[in-house]
Parts: C-alpha cells; sequence; structure tokens
C-alpha cells in the first residue's frame, strides 16, 4: 500500500457486474497517479449471486441480507478499514451490514445526497433516478427529506420502464441504444420540477454518462462513491465512528 | 455465488490497476450469463501498492515477497478457494505465494504458454512480449523449453522501447498514441521469425488489443487468464493440487 493511503476500503460488489467494474476503472482514472504505486488500494467482494434486491425488498429479504453480510465478514476478515457497497437498492440493508461488523460502513446514498451541498446548493427538488426496491425502501426519500429537500419520482409506468432498462443493461444490450431512453426518463424528472437529478442506481453511468440535453446537473453516486472512497482512504476526510 | 459456480477464485491485483479492470471488465463481458446471478464471484486484492517488481528480480525482492503472500493470505482468509495474479512479472514470486497458502495457485503463464496447443499448435518459434523483469526470470522462456519451442526475444534497445510504453500506460497516456508503437515491437518479433506471439505483459492489451498488420496469432494473456478463470471456477477444468 502507497505511504500516502491511510484506510483500505472493502467493496461490496457484483451488484451488477458491470457497475462494480465502472466504479473500480473510475476510483482508477480518478486517483492522481504517475505510477502504479500512486494508487488506491481496495479489496472487493465482487458477488454478482446476492439474490435479486428488489424481490428481497418485497419480501422478508432474509437471503440478501445473509450474503451481505457475509460479504462485510470476509472483507473485514481480509483486512478492510471500512465498508462500502457498489449498489444502491441493497442500502437497504445497510443495518444488517454495520452490526455485524466492526467497521465503519459508508452509505453511497448519503454520500450522494450531501454531495448537493456544494453540487447543486440551491436545489430544493431533487429528481431520484433509482430502482424499484431503492424506492420502495425509501432510501433517498428519506435522506432528502432529512436535509429539507424534495424527492421528485417517477410514475409506476415510468419506473417499470427504468427498470426494464436496467435489466437489459445487466443482460448486456447495447448501452446506445438505452442512452436515449434513460435521458427521457431523466427528462420526465426535470419537467416534474426537478432541480437537479441524482443517478441513484449504479448501472446508469454505464449508459449515461453526460448529457447535452438535461438542462440541471445530473449527481452520479457512482461517480460520488469514487470519489468519497479516495478521500476516506488517504484520511482527507474522517471516517465515521462505528 | 451462482448454483453453478464451484469454487472462488482470488485475484493478486493492481499490478497495474488499469490492468485488473481490465481483466474483470473481461470476465464480466466473457461470462455467458443474462443476469447478475450468472456471472462468477470472485474475491480481489487490488493492491497498487506492491514495489516495483523489476527492481525486486534485480535486487533481492523481499519486500515485493512480502507483499505477495500478504495478499495471498488475505484472499485465502477471505474465502477464495485458489489463487491468481493479473501481472506476469510478479510470477517470478510464485514460489513465494505457493508455499505461504494452503489453496492452489493458477500461473498466468503456463496458462498462456498451454493455449499455444489450440491457437497456435504449430507455432515453435513464439515471440515473447514482456516485461523487464518477467524476461530476467526467464519465466517465458523457460515454459516455453518445456514444451519444445522457442522463445523469440527483442534486443535490449527493443526491450527498453517496451518498458517505456509500459510506463506511459502506467501514467496514463493516451492509448491511441501507444499503439502503433506496441504494434511495431510485435511485428520485429515476427519479422525475427515469431510464427506466434504472446502477449505476456497484462499492460499490453490496453493498447493493443486486435492488431490488422500482425500477420501470426497474438495470444493475449489477460484474456487466456480470464478464460480459465471462469473454467476453473466453474468447476470446468479441474484446479490443480496444491
Amino acid at each position: 500500500m502507497s505511504s500516502r493511503q491511510k484506510f483500505i476500503p472493502g467493496v461490496l460488489g457484483g451488484m451488477g457486474p458491470q457497475a462494480t467494474v465502472d466504479f473500480m476503472a473510475k476510483l482508477v482514472s480518478q486517483t492522481q497517479a504517475q505510477c502504479d504505486q500512486d494508487h488506491i488500494r481496495i479489496l472487493v467482494d465482487h458477488n454478482p449471486g446476492v439474490p435479486n434486491r428488489h424481490e428481497a425488498i418485497a419480501g422478508d429479504g432474509s437471503e440478501v441480507k445473509a450474503a451481505l453480510v457475509d460479504m462485510a465478514r470476509r472483507m473485514e476478515r481480509a483486512g478492510a478499514d471500512f465498508l462500502l457497497m457498489v449498489c444502491n437498492t441493497a442500502h437497504a440493508f445497510q443495518e444488517d451490514i454495520r452490526v455485524a461488523v466492526d467497521i465503519p460502513f459508508i452509505s453511497i446514498v448519503d454520500e450522494a445526497v450531501s454531495a448537493l451541498d456544494t453540487r447543486a446548493s440551491h436545489a430544493r427538488r431533487i429528481g431520484v433516478m433509482a430502482a424499484e426496491g431503492c424506492l420502495a425502501a425509501g432510501l433517498y426519500q428519506n435522506a432528502l427529506e432529512q436535509m429539507g429537500r424534495e424527492a421528485v419520482m417517477w410514475s409506476d409506468a415510468e419506473l417499470d420502464q427504468f427498470m426494464s432498462i436496467v435489466y437489459q443493461i445487466k443482460a448486456g444490450d447495447a448501452p446506445d441504444q438505452l442512452k436515449l431512453q434513460m435521458e427521457q426518463l431523466a427528462q420526465v424528472l426535470v419537467e416534474r420540477g426537478a432541480e437537479a437529478l441524482i443517478a441513484g442506481c449504479t448501472e446508469i453511468p454505464l449508459v449515461l454518462g453526460d448529457s447535452d440535453i438535461l438542462s440541471v446537473p445530473l449527481l452520479s453516486s457512482t461517480d460520488i462513491l469514487v470519489s468519497r472512497t479516495i478521500n476516506y482512504a488517504l484520511g482527507d476526510i474522517a471516517l465515521p465512528i462505528q
């Protein structure tokens, strides 16, 4: 590990697999480095086999909880100093993870929402682009409300469209064909009054990185988690107390 | 973990970081999958902080050995069933890894060389595109000789050019500008009599994937390791006995 790195992140990943690769690629490209040794060490449990999170949130979720706790403990055993998870929806089970380990857990939802303060400080109405289970668990709605902001949401039909795109991404369909559909679903929230958007699903940046047509800031939860992970690892910002 | 997966690979990675991301991206894209749960679970110690391997091979290497053994033990502790390493040069220290753990270690060099049997069975003279420390340790030369094949090598000046490209890739320089130079270094080996080429450095596919100008097969050690990792994880081929 490089001498400037203070803490080793443990990544609960693979949900989906492309999203974790995207996270790692961005972690590497966003780290200021001239040689291998300048980069950040991370430990990863890339486990795409975690059962469907949306079904788990609709049901009792015991299998998903057990899988996530197992992953968290493996990362702790391997020597991770703190944990993070590259999947917004799985954060519905974050309390089960927190109580299972003795190291801090960084929430992608909290990091994304807190980034609004610098990236879109005046925005009060925030469009939430997130998946079925994530919305059903109220993760973004609650986090926004606590900050005095309001979530702008999709209709059920729009959410169905979003889930269809997500499953197409996971099945390996061509991103180019899906970008326009994703952009339209973002635009719907702008037309409904959103002054900023959060891409609160790690599949979104796999098809929609930058957008030319959106008139409001689009915050990628993946990008924010990447940036904060680097900060926490280098000790530039303090880890929360477990 | 999906029910079809039998064993969890533990990846010693981060050497360099882009190469491990490339390995993981290819692992995901080459797995036949329609949903998250069809994909392969892997554990990764992505540790770019391992000291320079070329200097280690030229010296006593104790720091690199200690780092690799630490990584291997972390992956074993996290529950890996077998180990692999996304860096050819670091295989100079593979014996130190093997004796430190109780799980099998898969060699990228052995896998790449054995793939010649199916991908370039008639080729006797094999161009070895590999880095300074990898060549100094004789990893490919010895493996080829054991198979009755002959290594076709670069001159010292050509190897210096290669190392310069490798360090430029690690520093994040534009791949497009480096592809042509890498292709020319491949072509040199063909002109010297190579009937097939092995890209025996995981930085190579970051700039040179397919080539239109090369008249002989170019085997990527990364691609071969990806394919074999999937095979070992699914139990399609038997793991070596530790």
